[in-house]
């Protein structure tokens, strides 16, 4: 059974406001026997005063041992099982550059390959040698030559993301998203033709041809890139949004296009252009009144630990506790701090460690907490919980969730 | 969603080794109030720095309150849903006496059964009296007479197991495992025929049928154990290796057939004849660099709580502590110690509660917990979680799950 069975049908209007603060890979470990992780090193006094009021738990991104990207992840913070919905690789792409998937839109990642004069992929990141890659500069003139393609009853946009790959999105009627990959996944061999999966999906693989026979024709003659590969064609996943499953008008405050994506898929508006936290929560301010819901997304923390940089993940920590008195000045009903997932220092990189969560409310039931880290969530009163499950948690909490049964 | 389908999808090739340390029976319970269990009573200083170094939880076998066979608590610790897959009685039974039922085979307990001249069941245990019942000695040359049934097409195999009980193993083509017992459940009345609960049984309740009828001649005139029953007939379950769905080379290094039986039928490859923990421990070294995944099996933790004895227990689990060290010595990445359920000798028999278990790993996410037990393990990073999620943790700390989505 879905939880949104169950909240579609309990979600009650109301005032009342939910503040949900998301440190990007929030969770670390410790980089010396005994030692901290990188929260419980941090000097979070606002932080460590919000989990003494409030109720903290240890958060289960997606399943024990389970490593989310930020697509799962984020789903999962948002409430939607994502083992069930899923985002594909395509629409992921064109959501991290920013461009807006519609509903007639099938999204592709691309990638420039290099290609020799039979057809066969000599480097499958576009560069001369056989490990060079192609740069971001060198495909901007090519992206463009690219949006000359023109197939008839389709409307096609070609972007580029960095380096070798970019994002191809077709906009029509009926076209399917499952087309398989034309990327054989080595060289000495022709890029595959693109083939339909699915009956719906065969008018996509026609206009799929038909755009890489045209492309090479624009690229003919160049020594490198002079060809392409598609992967991860997708359409807009079909997420019922907040409106309907929590009954709140949600708001998205974020940096980073990729997040403002997300969110914008499960219905949330996105407010605002913050370029740094504190134009965030400027942002969150501005808009208060008109919003149940907000979601505020913080990058930075996750980016240190991706640079495996345990003392710079710490500092990120500490400007996202200094922000934190603004947000409980404006009294939000339910205030939520959280993470995606973890992203140790220690691993560079994304992992499968649960995430300390904490979340204030005047009927949450407080618990021993003194500190917000990993260590103290561990015996926190949210337990150990899947992400899934904090929207309701969150709905709960602010009173907008009525009993189930009678 | 199964979790496999996750683990088959994420599954990474590398050189990282995973040890599994089983004590069967593990979790216990005290014997008087606010003492220790029997883990708790135990010197086990090796377990205790591993629980310091590590990370610890509290293991669910199945489900809270659900006390698990050894065939569901073993399913549930090699990674596999104990309520989707399930191992017939007749399988298990065979497994336990180390035969190794192979896919065209309908394996079957059978009883002994005493029978009057109208051919009523007068004792369903092969004794003479209403309660007697056959020993051991008294079985082994009825098995062996009964070994002359002869069934064209099919090849009949007929092993003791212990008192009245045996196995009988049907291998040929087109043999269905769905026929009902034969066993009326009571005296005073006839064996039941074998009837067939589909149509691809048909075939194997016909060959019962005949085997039944050949063994009552074999068996007449014997004043008692002149008549059996058959129960539990089922074919091998279909279960996916652990090659496919974890893409580890798994060995498995146990002392009684049950346990080789039940990781044989997972794919694991059994190694050695080891007839004590210090030999089981030999042979895992001996293999070591042959395989990715180890499971090493200990049972006599099990057998003292069975036994109703703490004491007995307490020095089961203070052997298996000493040998910990020599496993520590061959360095695996991930080191598991747990147990496949509770046998406390408080209650002489398996049980439902929580099975105290650690990980240690590099990237392990170390907790509070100090010593290896039931009470400190409630505290412990790893939560509260259910076994079959155990083994996607190990192939997460051992670098061997690729991330959920982007």
């Amino acid at each position: 059974m879905d939880i949104h069975d169950l909240t579609r049908g309990l979600k009650q209007k109301g005032q009342s406001k939910i503040v949900m603060l998301v440190a990007d890979g929030l969770g670390g470990l410790p980089v010396e026997p005994g030692g901290p992780t990188e929260l419980e090193a941090a000097a979070t006094p606002n932080l460590d005063r919000l989990a003494q009021k409030g109720v903290s738990g240890s958060m289960l991104p997606i399943k024990p041992g389970i490593t989310p990207g930020s697509g799962p992840g984020h789903l999962a913070l948002f409430g939607y099982d994502p083992l069930c919905y899923k985002i594909g690789r395509g629409v992921l792409e064109a959501t991290g550059i920013g461009f807006e998937v519609g509903a007639k839109d099938v999204a592709i990642r691309a990638n420039f390959s290099t290609l020799d004069a039979e057809g066969n992929i000599t480097n499958r990141r576009g560069g001369s040698g056989a490990t060079d890659r192609l740069s971001s500069e060198e495909a901007l003139p090519r992206v463009e030559k690219l949006r000359e393609v023109s197939v008839p009853g389709v409307e096609i946009f070609v972007e580029p993301v960095k380096e070798h790959r970019f994002v191809v999105v077709f906009r029509g009627e009926g076209l399917g998203g499952r087309v398989c990959d034309t990327d054989p996944q080595r060289t000495g061999v022709p890029p595959l033709e693109p083939s339909a999966d699915d009956y719906d999906s065969q008018r996509t693989a026609e206009v799929a041809g038909k755009f890489v026979a045209q492309a090479r024709k624009l690229l003919a003659g160049q020594p490198k890139a002079n060809g392409l590969t598609l992967r991860g064609f997708s359409v807009k996943p079909a997420l019922p949004s907040y409106e309907e499953v929590y009954g709140v008008r949600a708001a998205a405050i974020a940096v980073y296009p990729m997040y403002k994506g997300l969110a914008r898929l499960v219905g949330m508006e996105i407010v605002g252009d913050p370029g740094s936290l504190e134009e965030e929560i400027d942002v969150l301010e501005r808009v208060y009144r008109h919003f149940d819901f907000f979601f505020v997304h913080f990058k930075y923390t996750d980016s240190r630990g991706e640079d495996g940089n345990f003392q710079g993940k710490v500092e990120m920590i500490e400007q996202f506790d200094a922000i934190v008195p603004r947000v409980e000045a404006l009294k939000p009903e339910v205030l939520i701090v959280t993470g995606d997932h973890s992203t140790p220092a220690a691993m560079s990189g994304h992992s499968w460690h649960p995430v300390p969560t904490l979340l204030v409310a005047d009927h949450c039931r407080p618990d021993a907490c003194r500190h917000f880290g990993e260590t103290e969530a561990l015996s926190g009163g949210l337990g150990h919980f899947e992400a899934m499950y904090l929207m309701p948690l969150a709905l709960a909490h602010a009173g907008r969730l009525a009993k189930f049964g009678a």
